[in-house]
């Protein structure tokens, strides 16, 4: 049996805030196989100022939250290895120095240096210009910018719970919202939980459409890998049922998609779409390993709730951010006037909710990586990738 | 006879800031017929981070002043009615998170949440391209944004003052610059004022012109109602001499002008011209009350000062922004260039100075309400308002 | 024998943020030959919230260095003269209520009140259409929007310095990057030094291409000085080999092109390119000196590291910002696409390093002002300047 105990560090609502928050195994009288902290901070100077961020140490695995970008996932490290990559932004950076309209709708790259961050909520994918329709028929144009406002939304709404099992469960709780008037209404509430000592952290979301008529709602986790587990030999293993690249330029590293070179200095990136297999209730999960075998992180989650899997390759030099992207998502990261034209955009009725899991595991071992190249080549139950040269017209503008 | 004491909260040319402040009939030795207080608070967390708000309550009516969102008015309470919405913004939101450039020119939605903001003070109005021309008749192309800066604009000088009369007089003043280089220097100081135990409060407006050149200006107070003032029954009751829709969906609207409607999940907005009669000095009023006309919101303006009077309905679900907003203007809330057009845009000449009060009263009493019903029936002096079913070449672009 | 004590006040990385931080004459033990101080400050309120300043006395000259924005120099005070002018806007202003793109990509003026910033890092100049092509051959547009976005770029890392020699040097170190995915890595380096009791500052920059292909750079010191440096009467003395209008307008004050008139309300600004006279190693100068010849400001830099000089006239009214740039620069501020067209636009090789050092110097005695008029005319060597009547094509959009 055990119990929840939770605390509060920030309600927009009820003005409660705590500057800096700190919470360890020490301070909670329960049985630990290891120590674990949490500790809230708000940083200060450069871009950073301002940001909070909460950083969850397991015992084994340690990872930073930040509530000011959208609840995104920062940096971890498990076991000597570092999760993330090295952006050309020194962040966390605070979305009130980020001018997402800036650089022609580009300006999201001015904030981008997170480990994982979440594309969407009304919208991701490149600037595009689309055309909205009123209930009276009224049509308006919007320009659509990069990735969409989630990732530079601060939470008005931080919690922290621990549940008192053996081992623990220790769970950041943000609530997002993406709203203002006559625009979408999309709450975000996500938790983010991993047990003490486990390589794993699990980010649950939940979005519900808040307004009286329906929206349109798309979601894309953006997983970001440099070295040690994205280097030259890397690969992605994944269970592929089918993958097209998603441009010409892309269509011409198709030979060696699942592959990895070194960084090259100007490197454009390639982007791939893939459709992956799944066991019988969706579950699938993707792979990224090292050359040696000896180092892999993994991400779990179900196709039912992000059937688009996007691998963004960046192999640029180490300093213009040698970088491989990772994406399920609910959507491929197009314009969303052509996801739209796809029928790949959701559409959310009057409360209604939308659910996705993706769980991020760290392997430092070859046996840990082996079970689960294992458990891909069980979902691939023997079928061959169908490797498609070209951009496809379901899932590229070509 | 009365003395006047002050207090400075913030003074950005001299480096003054408290970060909280409290005031209250206890701390100052006088008659007060109620207890009062005020607060300075900043607050922390969300949207709202680093916003600095200040809590008046007179012993009868509380209401909160933003100076950082250019003095506006946030929330208000009055015998336990709430003057306000609810809007879809959680706020009060820091301009630092608000693009105005974004979503085509509406961004200013990303911040508006407020009871009562001002719209201006170089321009208010839909987005559009203006020209402009300089001393040499050189013209460039300006994007105006939605409703202008001033809101988003954070004031650099803020004042209390309590006069010690009985009762005593509780004032918030401030200072809010709306001025770049090669662009408009406005600078407008407001005082929003109380007295204890009344249920008033005084906005009372200087705006002048600090270049040497001449300036354009407009301003327009949005003042937004929500239940319980604003429901489905409610009533606009107006000395309205001739109202026009702003565009032919709002028409069809025209033979329930007065009249508000229920929440309607998707309703699109309809806008109403008003021109309002008045005593022989300019005064006038509009009331907005309830079905059971038990409770009513006042605002008392001078039709000299604030000629143009725009009734906003949307009645859309309660989730999306129920809400009406009752906006005495210096000009109506079309394109700037229309307004200009019209020969509405004022022009204040080097060091010229503009004045507008508005006066928000509530009324929780059928004795209350009726009596103020009997104001604008006076005012209408047995006079039926024209109303016009289809826009007006004169208020309308047609 | 010097020894050099260092302090540290920012550094992103390191988590390293001091609120407040004081160093004076006194804490240090050694030979001053004044007394000076050094003051680190957090402002708060208005448009100045959250900008952090670093003041510096060295005993004569008082400055203020502002790390939130790109390490620009605010203000300066040198024997009871103001440095500085007086900007529409109230500063210094926190960039994150700047937004570039408004007004048309002018927004940068929404934050311009500074004695000295900085133009760049990418591009300056008036906001304009470029096409990028990448390493594939691909092109894309982007708006540069004006002056670049190094000025509102805060420091991610600010140390103080002091040698301790007689007298002691007094620098603040300051690193700034303008750097994002798929967009230049320039990383700015400035220590900015006054020896205790001088009459001098130095501004010593040096900017790395941190990424591993080129990248095109151009930098300009955009120093503003309004009264009593410029007034009506004031003359710019400079070793110009060449002066040209930058447009039909500014052509017609050639006659007047070193003089200085009177503030006049509305009048429309005037600049002027200059090519200077240098020593042997490209060491140059300039000089704004009163009518009086008893106050002057003095730049002195290399034209090696700044071959253009602009003069920027904006004699409008005082309270409209009366006011004189002069700016020496890697390029003239014509939009980056004609600066290009010109090869004035400079290309730095992966890892390379571009220095530039610009030294202010004040005098108030007529000797100190005559000594460098004697400076200037050395340079000169006898040769009159051409006076170009009109724009020149090598020059400017004509």
């Amino acid at each position: 049996m055990s119990d929840k105990k939770t605390w509060t560090l920030t309600n927009v609502d009820e003005r409660t805030w705590l500057d800096s928050f700190d919470l360890s195994s020490d301070i909670i009288a329960q049985a630990s196989p290891l120590p674990w902290t949490i500790k809230k901070r708000t940083l200060h100077g450069g871009l950073t100022d301002g940001v909070d961020v909460i950083e969850v140490d397991n015992g084994a695995f340690f990872f930073t939250v930040v509530p000011t970008r959208g609840m995104g996932l920062w940096r971890g490290e498990y076991d000597g290895c570092k999760l993330g990559w090295r952006s050309p932004v020194k962040g966390p950076v605070n979305p009130a120095f980020v001018n997402q309209v800036d650089c022609g709708g580009l300006g999201w790259l001015q904030g981008f240096d997170e480990w994982m961050c979440r594309c969407g909520l009304a919208s991701f994918g490149p600037p595009v210009k689309d055309v909205i329709v009123d209930d009276e028929g009224n049509s308006s144009e919007a320009d659509l910018t990069l990735h969409g406002r989630i990732a530079n939304t601060p939470a008005n709404r931080v919690e922290l719970e621990v549940t008192t099992g053996n081992p623990p469960v220790l769970t950041v709780v943000g609530v997002v919202e993406e709203a203002m008037l006559f625009f979408p209404q999309l709450r975000l509430t996500t938790r983010i939980s991993t047990e003490v000592g486990s390589n794993r952290i699990t980010v649950s979301d939940e979005i519900v459409n808040l307004k009286d008529t329906p929206a349109e709602f798309e979601i894309l986790y953006h997983c970001n890998f440099g070295p040690p587990f994205m280097a030259a030999g890397s690969r992605l293993v994944s269970p592929t049922r089918r993958v097209a690249p998603r441009d010409p330029l892309s269509g011409e590293g198709m030979a060696n998609v699942f592959e990895y070179g070194p960084p090259v200095p100007g490197f454009v990136e390639q982007v791939y779409w893939h459709s992956l297999a799944s066991d019988a209730d969706g579950n699938s999960l993707i792979l990224l390993r090292n050359a040696d075998g000896d180092r892999g992180a993994v991400l779990r989650f179900n196709v039912n709730e992000l059937p688009c899997f996007t691998q963004w390759k960046n192999t640029a030099a180490i300093s213009e951010g040698y970088v491989t992207g990772l994406e399920p998502g609910t959507a491929f990261p197009n314009p969303k006037t052509f996801e739209r034209s796809r029928g790949r955009i959701i559409t959310l009725e009057p409360g209604e909710r939308y659910h996705a899991d993706v769980t991020v595991e760290v392997h430092t071992t070859p046996d840990g990586v082996s079970s689960v190249e294992d458990e891909v080549t069980a979902l691939l139950d023997g079928v061959d990738p169908e490797i498609c040269p070209a951009p496809l017209p379901e899932w590229s503008v070509v």
